[in-house]
């Protein structure tokens, strides 16, 4: 997308710090500014353990205003006791002597390892000497990742009657992912002008409807961070119509970001969308979608593209939601394997190659109800584990 | 163990039967036969996709008292509708004809691939021809085995006042490993005279502080069973203490077997013990403790003896359980990594060196209160990847 195209008023930078073991190899801080004062809105990870740049930026959100977020990856900054937060505060201040604003008016955010302390001083002076300029949200994207094996961005345009606004988003992925607010990080910015209660309101539904229903690993980190900034340069206040019309675009980009960050999960080579039907609560639903995702003998059997549909149904059983065993029905893309509570006679083979696919989808009714919910998973690969057993060295 | 050690009153048939695909190619079936009445307790699964074999036995316990156990390996008759409950029974009633007794006096227990129609006409004429005889306890052991890699049993004799009563237990395991109730296989015979009551409570507290305590792979199973068979043998019938130390005994077979389960897991290279302090209630300590031992993400740190002790404080920090992150801890066998809030700098090597220990033992201190709890997880390797992603065929 040509830069006329994207989101107006804001600049970034980037700069490589070497956080993560002192020696700078590739970008590794980020500042994303907007050049006016933008309502804000955020939602965190629902971990105990929660970070400290999260404990501060959900302070700095309390009024609902911001002008810029700061990033490093390499480090969490979580599990770092008190010092943690002096840290966080720190590269808020950093950010604000760069751009001369207040540093409450910063975002911060973390990603990397965990417990190991921040090194602020090289974080700061990197943020010191970066050029700031638009449209590099490449170098962003890049700047964030970590096991990450590719940036993800996303553009949107809103075309609504007194003109067009614009949505930008970044956000990285890879591991301990299994979102219970927000994903590990993620930005989106945008040039329409939105009361930041509206904004938190529809930020709110669009992770519930995207982020909140992915899952790696299983593993909700202490860092997860969604963060929406509107800046009104477009010169379009949102009202009526128009408000729902962005609350879809936006909810549509966090779709689609949730799913580059679920494609690009650790060691993952498919993904899987789960459709639980006829349950007994919305609750119900998305328990049973949610545990079949994160179940290890189904990513395992999808990635073995073995059409061991036992564990699906197995799964969804010890969900906690209710089922029906003499109801319940499973579907493997449009194979019926189990219907009415009893196990139907159908082709492996075909089975099998819905499994060997990039993009597979499972229905399971539970035959209690009329609630439905999805959720999306990875297959569970060797490499998963390789990654994994030996990631901090 | 000789046999003359052994429990009293019992005798034991195996038999190879083809249950999987039809080729009799290693032992399937097994018979136990008290040649007394028995009063009989057990628990099973919670997964409400519970296996028909484990309707059935539940149906049989109803009163308290069994003469046999039938079981077989190669197919777990589970998801398998009405028909398979009709199976159930009437494994029961081949069993019921060998031996001359009600088949409401025999459990029926299943183990293998879910959602196939178990080939019950194979396995009733196995029963049939069977050879009852005293002490085979190890053949039994073998042929209820799936991908477990060695037999599972254990014998306990208690020393009583008025003689002597032993126990003796046979048990499965290897994957779909996670007993919210009991495990996947699991009977305790004995030939002391206990009270169905007494016993019920008895295997009820020891299921809690064992086999409920174990996870390989976070799947709680659809067929989950732990009996066991009192026949009054030894003429000893238990009363005051000498229930309490009967009592002792149970759960520490149980321990025992639920430790060789786990030890034997799907892919398994170390088990870990987490001992979690200072929660806020006991389901705390047991929701942190349980959370921790199913993190794919510390599960594989441990494969890779990666000493990245983050992921344990996050994986208590998600599991519901409330976390004071300015009081907690986290030691890793003796070396403190994490106190009071605060990372403590640790020899790595030394962390490293515990996690190439077979056996591990992990802290971790929730900062909140006074209750605790233990659980028992494995490491997640990239063999259990390759068994699980090509298990149907």
């Amino acid at each position: 997308m040509a830069v006329t195209d994207d989101v107006l008023g804001f600049t970034v930078g980037v700069a490589s710090a070497g956080v993560k073991d002192g020696t700078p190899k590739r970008t590794d801080v980020a500042l994303i500014v907007s050049d006016r004062d933008c309502t804000a809105a955020g939602v965190f990870t629902t971990n105990e353990g929660i970070a400290a740049p999260c404990v501060i930026t959900r302070k700095h959100l309390e009024h609902g205003r911001l002008r810029a977020i700061v990033v490093n990856s390499g480090n969490a900054n979580a599990c770092t006791g008190e010092a943690g937060e002096g840290n966080a505060i720190a590269m808020a201040q950093a950010a604000a002597d760069k751009i001369g604003c207040d540093p409450h008016e910063v975002a911060v955010a973390s990603t990397g390892v965990i417990g190991v302390p921040l090194p602020v001083e090289r974080i700061a002076a990197a943020v010191s000497g970066m050029t700031l300029r638009a449209g590099d949200w490449n170098e962003v994207a890049k700047a964030i990742m970590t096991t990450d094996t590719r940036p993800k961005l996303q553009s949107v345009e809103v075309r609504l009657g007194r003109g067009v606004v614009h949505l930008r988003g970044v956000a990285k992925g890879a591991g301990m992912i299994h979102p219970n607010m927000a994903t590990l990080l993620a930005f989106v910015l945008t040039d329409a002008e939105v009361a930041a209660e509206e904004l938190q309101e529809m930020l709110e539904d669009a992770a519930d409807a995207s982020f909140n229903l992915i899952s790696v690993d299983g593993d909700t980190s202490t860092n997860d961070t969604l963060l929406v900034l509107a800046n009104g340069a477009s010169g379009i206040d949102l009202r009526g119509d128009d408000l729902k019309k962005f609350g879809a675009a936006l909810r549509g980009l966090c779709e689609t970001l949730a799913k580059e960050v679920l494609a690009d999960g650790e060691g993952v080579t498919k993904v899987f969308e789960v459709q639980v039907t006829g349950a007994g609560s919305a609750e119900d639903a998305r328990r049973a979608a949610r545990t079949i995702t994160t179940s290890n003998l189904v990513k395992t059997a999808i990635h073995g593209a073995d059409p061991n549909w036992g564990r699906i149904l197995a799964a969804a059983g010890r969900s906690g939601a209710k089922v029906d065993q003499t109801k319940a029905s499973v579907h493997i893309a449009d194979v019926a394997v189990f219907a009415q509570g009893s196990p139907r006679a159908f082709d492996s083979d075909a089975v099998r190659r819905v499994f060997e696919q990039r993009d597979i989808t499972i229905g399971v009714d539970l035959g209690v109800g009329s609630e439905r919910a999805r959720a999306w998973g990875t297959d569970l690969s060797a490499e998963y584990v390789r990654i994994n057993a030996d990631y901090t060295t």
